[in-house]
């Protein structure tokens, strides 16, 4: 059995914002008592990740690296039409990817005690953001 | 319940293939009407991603950042049995990923509009590759 | 339907553990036949990954890589509470990621011939690792 609903969210530029406890309300209100939950976001140029959610230098390395792995203005890029963060916002996209898959049981997300899920915006600009929330038991 | 089937593609050396219709048919054919479809490649040398189906210079600059990450013939290389691209190509591999989970609803796949599925050969010779497509519902 | 349990590991410093025969055999005990198994880690400083299975060269070789992806104690780092490893430990877990979902049918693992399951310790430590495998069918 399937459950799904569509969150929206407004994003800033280059920012992680943490959806876990949205996430948590969804499973806690399920007909489901054990299962997974899977998260999708339907863009190409934003993703998801679990990482540490007590030091918010954790996130700001990330990105960090992540400017290094897939830098802005890359002269080897060739697809520029939306500027210098474009190429680089896919390219974060390949490495953080945009889905995520959770075990819950009893209702609770099994999460380890330091992660939180986070919504990464990848573009120099906010965005409006939609993400596919399905559970499966 | 599950529904399960297998696709096989002959692929060409260093590209992509994009494979959404395949999936989106599986999907329109189902018995299930809301869930997850779960494509995994049973290689270690190839890779599955979403990304922009738009541009095609999109792929190429992904394939120029994946040689800058997991160059061919690194000298670091201890795995060098079939060849300069053998190495990268698992790195690569753990790179993309080998699978990709995405929503359904109402037999279609919710893939945002620029969002496609593209099977990565990662070796530089093609391949005969195997997709396990499963879905959940 | 879901079945769920949760394995515990010892791990080594930066090393890799193969976990393939574990998966199999909780798929070969369930009562569902065909599906999903989901594994998953519940930790931000360690990973899993499909990869070779023969050559151990290229797992070594993936760290070789790693410690170039995420350099240990770069002087970027922000985040470096518990030494030199601690934000290297949290970019290696957003590349490797922290779950895997694989096929089953006939109660088998449908990977490839040369796919194997790995838990990937990113800490310079050893650790207890707590895994979370569910089914869906």
């Amino acid at each position: 059995m399937a459950e799904q609903q569509v969150l929206h969210y407004v994003t800033h530029a280059r920012s992680t914002l943490e959806i876990t406890r949205d996430i948590a309300a969804i499973v806690q209100k399920s007909e489901l008592e054990c299962g997974i939950v899977h998260i999708f976001v339907r863009h190409t140029s934003c993703g998801l990740a679990l990482t540490e959610n007590a030091d918010p230098d954790v996130r700001h390395d990330l990105d960090t690296l992540l400017q290094r792995w897939a830098p802005d203005g890359d002269p080897a890029y060739r697809h520029r039409q939306e500027g210098d963060d474009d190429m680089a916002a896919h390219a974060r996209s390949l490495l953080t990817g945009v889905s995520l898959s959770l075990p819950f049981a009893h209702r609770h997300l099994l999460l380890g005690h330091w992660q939180g899920v986070f919504l990464f915006e990848h573009r120099n600009e906010g965005h409006r953001r939609e993400v596919v929330v399905t559970l499966l038991g």
